[in-house]
């Protein structure tokens, strides 16, 4: 009976008419989910109300949990299940810690930031003379080559040189089984759209390689994390995993692996695969670090011959991320499925890049470049190495292969913190719960040692640290 | 109380005992939507059960709906909600309307098959000497263009170039409101990422472009279109949709309209942007044949502002679909989201691509190469209309620019049948369903002018239409 009166209150209805504005726009999603609302300003005098009506509706609607307030920042739409606010996975409010930070920093980085925090080698140190003349000799490809789009599965001859390598590595996967992609990361993009439902648990390593977070939260999954140990995940809690939250997928780096630089053993490699078939667990193998090991470790697709594991690769670490070229090897009858999957959401493949990484793999350049680069990255490993013990920044593992170092930094002492103070330096590290689900990396940094030459990396690591 | 003895049947228990194994499989997506199962032989060999055994087990698994069968084919697990099956779109059982057999066929296509209906233009007519002049010019740029990833937004001169193509056409982006992508289609899959949840409806045009459906499949969207005349879609019909479904997205070409070449007048563009104000409804104006208009049409982005139209575009028809380049033009506050997005599901963009389709937009060779194709597709627009008119077949539009003629064939005759007749004389046709939701195009069939010139395409037509 109050009712009539309290909506004649003029002030009442203003504010639950802002709210119902509010409201609508969220529901038509004009504003998604982690979408900044209006200035309270700007929207009082849209909707020609005072500030403060457009105050308390915002507030009202933040009580209610319909929008966010976020300190010295404005309102935001509050997001579930939506891939939107990639930025906001897990607890973090710390962009320094945040991976996708790190990514765009990294990517975006000038010539005056140095980037021992990145995830790939100086530009300098790819077969520059190699792709210059690969891309000279496909000026002279047939008019096909440079102008049409791809066969769905990719360039024939790359996936049979693809298959021959693997062979190398023990898996036994034909080409017909292979399927190209324009990055390793829309490789592991593809497999998640083939084999994920929206709330899908998928298992990854803690510490894993950060872009894993941010694309699993896109496939909308729910992501579980088991402790990496130098040879593998920790087996007793990855079988308690697969018991308690009956993953659909596991996603790992078997050979070298990033961040920590460990290789799986054999033995762990066993065990994992037996508990996999147990509780049919997919895994994908990502394994586009493959060509920096010193000795051939284990692949799982090896042991299990492709018919749970999913081996993927690209040429971006090694060759050039410019050129935009990965691969899967999958169970056969996935692979129409993939394709049609590939055709729905990029249509062809790039198959100028293809061309060119065939052109390097074929003439024998390629191989020569990664016999010094290997060896290059074992100076820089063991240089880097050094230096950083000098200042009380330990390795996890000793002289890894690849070009990561996963390192401790001395007790007390927060990598985001070293993180936040080095970028204002103009240096882009890597804290370690980047890295980490369970946020318990607080202590870590990864370095990437050949991006860890100049001086002035150290000493602003030093001066962070004593801060 | 029966129920132990029921149990007791050695049959009853063995057929559960199949089915729970499968079922279980299902449940741990082992055997995914759509995956073919075992045959009944193989598996009742595996089981060590009887074929008759298996064979109850399959089809009791049918009657529940857990599998389907296919006569002549086998079983295949059944699939709801999941993106996987995406050449089961709809209710087409036909590969020969199947828009991903489409793409396929023309991805796939040898030298020996002619392809009236795919949607590129022939490798020969593209720009080859602008390319390899190109390839060669981009041989000699800086070790970072060569070998390292591109910035987030993708290639600055890049986007500052396309910033003022859009203002010639009247659009007012920002270079900071562009963001690179690898292809017009993984321009719209970002923007469906960003703005859809599962089970959110999309409108498109009856008929549309057919990967569209796949595309929106594959976001497990809702799909539902409105009729397309000659100067847009049907705005009454639109109307409607917009009530009754409360569409997220609307997906169209307002320049030139795959398939049929019709173009959005602009008191129809007027109506559409009043009534997409009205129920906050998202347009994303694919316009990627841009170049291919003799006069410019009203853009829907240019009117609205880049407030509810993203506008996207691509490289792939004009210059070269084997060198991958898009691009999305969108409202200031979506960029980040979508370069966060871009990150995740491919990391980094194509610096190699943009910089090839800078070096050919800069040199002017870009403008001449249109000029010439424009005339080009004239007058093989003319010809092709002028033979298909001559065995009865009807253009929609008279005279449409671009490189499609959507034309009816005479009464009684079904496109899937002349399809699938031409199909077996090594000819690809686009029948009209491939492209309508609502299965009412079976009449029509897509012509791509510039793949039409072969005398055998012709005479199979008539042949096929006689049949």
């Amino acid at each position: 009976m109050d009712e009539p009166a309290i909506r004649l209150d003029g002030g009442a209805t203003l504010v639950e008419s802002v709210m119902a504005t509010i409201r609508q726009r969220i529901s038509a999603r004009t504003l998604t989910p982690g979408a900044k609302l209006p200035s309270i300003r700007a929207f009082a005098q849209s909707m020609q109300v005072s500030k403060s009506t457009v105050v308390e509706a915002y507030e009202r609607l933040a009580a209610e949990g319909t929008i966010r307030s976020r300190p010295g920042s404005g309102f935001y739409a509050a997001g579930q299940l939506a891939p939107l606010s990639l930025a906001e996975i897990g607890p973090r409010l710390d962009r320094a810690v945040d991976p996708l930070w790190v990514s765009r920093q990294s990517l975006e980085a000038g010539d005056d930031v140095l980037k021992p925090g990145c995830g790939w080698l100086p530009a300098s140190w790819m077969p520059e003379a190699g792709l210059r003349r690969a891309l000279r000799t496909v000026a002279r490809a047939d008019d096909v080559t440079l102008a049409d789009y791809g066969t769905p599965l990719g360039l024939p001859p790359l996936r049979q040189l693809l298959a021959r390598r693997m062979a190398e590595h023990g898996i036994d996967a034909s080409p017909d089984q292979i399927m190209l992609t324009e990055s390793g990361t829309q490789a592991i993009d593809l497999l998640c759209r083939l084999l994920l439902e929206p709330g899908d648990t998928v298992l990854v390593d803690d510490p894993c390689y950060f872009n894993f977070h941010a694309l699993l939260r896109a496939h909308r999954a729910k992501v579980v994390s088991v402790p990496y140990t130098p040879s593998g995940p920790d087996i007793e809690l990855f079988a308690q995993a697969l018991t308690e939250h009956r993953p659909r997928l596991y996603i790992t780096n078997s050979a070298i692996h990033n961040p920590t630089g460990a290789i799986l053993s054999p033995v762990t490699a066993h065990r994992l695969l037996k508990l996999a078939d147990q509780s049919e667990l997919t895994i994908v193998e990502d394994d586009i670090f493959a060509d920096f090991e010193h000795a051939p470790a284990p692949r799982l697709a090896a042991f299990d011959g492709l018919s749970r594991v999913v081996h993927i690769g690209s040429f971006s670490k090694t060759l050039s991320a410019s050129v935009r070229c990965g691969f899967i090897a999958a169970p056969r009858d996935w692979i129409e499925r993939l394709t049609d999957l590939k055709i729905a959401t990029t249509f062809g493949g790039g198959r100028l890049a293809s061309e060119l990484v065939l052109t390097l793999l074929k003439d024998g350049s390629y191989r020569k470049h990664m016999d010094l680069l290997r060896a290059r990255l074992s100076r820089a490993m063991h240089e880097t190495s050094g230096r950083l013990r000098a200042i009380g920044i330990t390795p996890w593992i000793d002289q890894p292969a690849g070009l990561f170092l996963w390192c401790s930094l001395p007790d007390g002492v927060d990598a985001a913190d070293v993180a936040r103070r080095a970028l204002s330096a103009k240096i882009v590290l890597a804290p370690g719960n980047a890295f980490s689900l369970s946020q318990t990396a607080s202590r870590f940094l990864r370095f990437n040692v050949a991006q860890s030459a100049d001086d002035r990396i150290f000493r602003t690591l030093e001066a962070a640290m004593a801060h």
